[in-house]
């Protein structure tokens, strides 16, 4: 996706231990009108497949799954990091975060992933695929299905899509950095 | 707001201590259709504010906040509840959260809430307002504008609506609890 590419060699910054930080476009400042074009892509990339709804984590997922979710006219899940107190029911699955260093627990209610559900996954970063295989997880808890996987960029040297892929998810990514040696951003073409 | 309204009376839940959970359509499921309507609502009620930003907080208020965001062609900046480790530069500010009976602090970078930047805040519930205030505390910090506020449900009951229009604030909401009292929901006209 080029205009994806091109924001992230403008905008894209090194941190030292392998972190691509995009703090102004996709992680706290969101570029509205790159997001949207992001989600069409998305569209495109798993049409032919069927949907009924699409899962996300909170916080950085939520912006582009809505509004997958809203081209594709089907609900949008998103899984919590935090117990909320007000829910029942839950589903969990512990994820370990490479840039937190640190494990935590995604969840979500039992009420909104059904037996036989073909969810979609989107998320902003695929790196080396804990939050992904949290999310096939808590599928699996109750026979959902995880018909495919979109992140708007994957690292691939951490190889999560390669894991991905030996599980049989079809998996695409919209921008693929192959390396960031140096603080030297080299994304695949 | 008919639709809006509609959906809270048909899926609305109360919990006891005056939460009204609307987790199916809002804060875990999110109705992607819906949430557009909300967003060109939002749009309709701040028509001729010139707004630079959309600023919301993490996780509930980013779906409505990028719609918005992308209807109006500006930047969405999202409120991180949590001090990330690759952010330089924080603001912070404390807000206490009725639903969670515990303090939190806002946090953003400085780096993208500017001197006289005018900006649009949307987050999903509007109760006493501590969230809110806390977003005038981290723009008032800059120098930056909150040129209004827009939620898609306000709870009456616990005046936050009051407060906020009595520091000047223009405020929106597109669905109007009045009490929920025995656990009855009374939206206003």
């Amino acid at each position: 996706m080029k205009a994806l590419k091109e924001r992230i060699m403008q905008d894209g910054l090194c941190i030292e231990g392998g972190i691509l930080k995009v703090d102004n476009f996709i992680n706290h400042q969101i570029d509205g009108k790159l997001m949207m074009e992001i989600a069409k892509e998305f569209v495109k990339r798993f049409e032919g497949t069927k949907i009924d709804k699409v899962i996300t984590v909170e916080a950085s997922g939520i912006a582009p799954a809505i509004m997958v979710a809203h081209l594709l006219d089907v609900p949008m899940l998103f899984a919590k990091k935090k117990v909320p107190s007000t829910m029942n029911g839950i589903l969990k699955s512990e994820v370990f975060s490479f840039t937190k260093s640190r494990s935590y627990n995604i969840c979500i209610s039992e009420e909104f992933l059904k037996r036989g559900e073909r969810c979609l996954f989107i998320d902003d970063f695929l790196a080396n695929g804990n939050a992904a295989n949290g999310i096939l997880d808590l599928a699996a808890q109750v026979g959902a299905e995880i018909v495919g996987m979109g992140f708007i960029i994957e690292k691939a040297f951490q190889h999560g899509s390669e894991m991905l892929r030996n599980k049989g998810v079809h998996v695409e990514s919209l921008a693929i950095i192959e390396s960031i040696d140096n603080c030297e951003i080299r994304l695949s073409e």
